[in-house]
């Protein structure tokens, strides 16, 4: 017996940044998904746990003994009652994961696999099993590869709970009730908190609910979109540094406040047109294709507010360029400073322009991935069959 | 006897596009000049005006009778009494530019000429003579070619005229009083009108005053530069249709009212900031560094908002990116689309770095100036030297 899990990644369409600022920002789901399937052992002599993260080429296994002689004094596991990790149990965690000898090139890796065996065990306790993990992700992106991965890791193991009102005769990709996807989400944030330290919680919450939200000085608010959206989704594989972005915006807002207070104001406009602009509903392609011409003019405008606050890197003004030369609208998405950038690819576009696009992006070094915007949620199946 | 003059050109250092929407902006000249030499005929047989345009390889020939027989039913000269070219008079006059077969290459000169024409007559009336004309000044490229041009112009017939009071014998060059200033300026805003049909007033006011000008909703004020500035102007050679940027700009002002109105506001709080900057005392070296970092902050913020506004060029971007691999920061100044960008050279930059960029900024076929900043404006100089 198995259980399928996918979560999706998330994108920021506006205001990334500002939102620090009190602006409000735009997240959408993507369908770019991570997978966690999780099989209970069935082999009595089968008595460890294993992640497998199969992208990186990773295994990891702990005898359970062990798993339960360092974490039972936690307290016993409660998959209905979401609690968060103590710091305590983090440095046993910790241990555990060192354990296993993580190589040094993915030691980055090692509050991941913490996050894991944290959900596992207060979810499921000390069950023998086997968890593989995929992903279309890149990691560290910005993409919400993190999130994405504490979300399904959540769906799986709660699928396999009795806190959760789930059909396992049910062929196919499933989706949880309302309240199950609340609890789902409140998990998957605890698993974020091990990995981030201070996640806004939009990441996890675009993942579970699927869709859009808006939010705002930490207020989250669900949209529903109306109109079809595809995005090309350009990696720089430029690594960067997110705090320290997030700190020379503020830098930049002590020293000249006036300014930089405009500048925010001018993306809390944008993000709400765009945010009305997709909420509406788009009766025939004439209007499809004026709503994308809006949404391309927002997302010029918020390149050039994103810039003016010192965000961008010269490899997104590269792939700026590059799709300028089709015509096309592109933004940077999530902290900048490299990561990915947002290019709107209309509904009427040639498929052979969005071809020579990303041949001349990826003769640049750079990863395109096509995302449809606003899909679904996370979902789950069970057999292991998708 | 002959007369020189040189006036110069001028940069926007903020504010371009957002002055038309009510925000501050801040000009300041430039140590580029257009020179005029004007000098009467002496030999008794000479009895044509001449206008060369050195640069252009141009040269216009005017029989004095011809030019009586059409101009002087419009009243005699005045110097001392600005008068605006009516309608029929730039009639007249275009009919006399024409005589002279202009080569179709150069047909947007005809309203320069044509500007020549009616500030010499209207001053000098028709005495023969030859005016000479060069320029460092890239025509067309929002370096003020134009206004240097009617500045120098209108310095040379007046240095000439009873209307104001230089001293002939002084060696070297002389600035105007400031009566005698105003009314040179009024003249060279007239030859404007004649080629640009509504000018702003701005370029000849910097060229005739020199220095910096902040202007706000049509009123300007001069204001006094405290620190040496440098910048290189990188010429993009990109011809623009400047009033469909201005257009664009209030289209997508209509558009995005709320947005662009903060935009607005943003850029008026980048002029008066940079302009208080600029004005306020700098005891020394490490200052003058602190004051040029702010300065490209401010430069750097105020082409986001450009870009938002949607004014930049693939031109400008290739400008932008090269001067960031040497750590210097550029804006592009005037009405964008191409046209000049501006980069800050600090005090202490080193020659080299200097070179390097202009090489690599000349291979990609831009033309690079070096620019001292808010120097003095009109100035002549009597016997021909300089």
């Amino acid at each position: 017996m198995e259980v399928k899990a996918r979560a999706p990644g998330k994108i920021i369409l506006s205001g990334e940044h500002a939102v620090v600022h009190g602006s409000t920002a735009v997240a959408a789901s993507i369908n770019l998904y991570t997978y966690v399937t999780l099989s209970f052992a069935t082999a009595e002599n089968d008595d460890s746990l294993k992640l497998q993260l199969k992208d990186l080429a990773l295994e990891f296994s702990w005898p359970i003994g062990r798993i339960r002689e360092a974490l039972s004094n936690l307290g016993a596991p409660s998959s209905s009652t979401r609690t968060s990790c103590s710091m305590e149990s983090i440095k046993t965690i910790s241990a555990l994961v060192e354990e296993e000898n993580m190589p040094e090139a993915k030691i980055a890796l090692t509050s991941g696999v913490s996050a894991f065996l944290w959900l596992y065990t207060s979810i499921q306790g000390f069950k023998p099993a086997t968890v593989v993990v995929t992903s279309d992700l890149p990691l560290g992106s910005g993409l919400g590869s993190s999130a994405a991965f504490c979300v399904a890791l959540s769906a799986a193991l709660l699928a396999f709970s009795d806190s959760v009102n789930v059909d396992t005769k049910h062929l196919g990709w499933s989706i949880f009730g309302e309240s199950d996807l609340e609890l789902l989400n409140k998990w998957a944030l605890e698993g974020e908190k091990i990995i981030h330290g201070k996640p806004s919680g939009i990441d996890n919450t675009v993942s579970a609910y699927g869709n859009m939200i808006k939010f705002k000085s930490g207020n989250l608010t669900r949209i529903k979109s109306n109109m079809p959206l595809k995005m090309l989704v350009t990696n720089t594989r430029v690594g960067r540094n997110t705090k320290a972005l997030v700190a020379g915006v503020s830098e930049r807002t002590l020293r000249h406040p006036n300014a930089m207070s405009f500048v925010f104001n001018a993306i809390d406009s944008i993000s709400n047109e765009l945010a009305n602009i997709i909420q509406s509903p788009a009766p025939d392609d004439v209007s499809i294709t004026e709503k994308e011409e809006k949404l391309e003019e927002l997302m010029e405008m918020n390149q050039g507010l994103l810039q003016c606050m010192g965000v961008s890197h010269a490899s997104i003004e590269t792939v700026l360029r590059t799709t300028l030369k089709y015509k096309l609208a592109s933004k940077l998405t999530g902290a900048g400073g490299g990561g990915c950038v947002l290019t709107l690819l209309p509904t009427l576009l040639s498929g052979t322009v969005v071809d020579k696009a990303i041949a001349e992006l990826e003769s640049c070094g750079f990863q395109c991935l096509i995302a449809g915007i606003g899909g679904n949620g996370v979902e789950f199946c069970f057999g292991g069959s998708s």
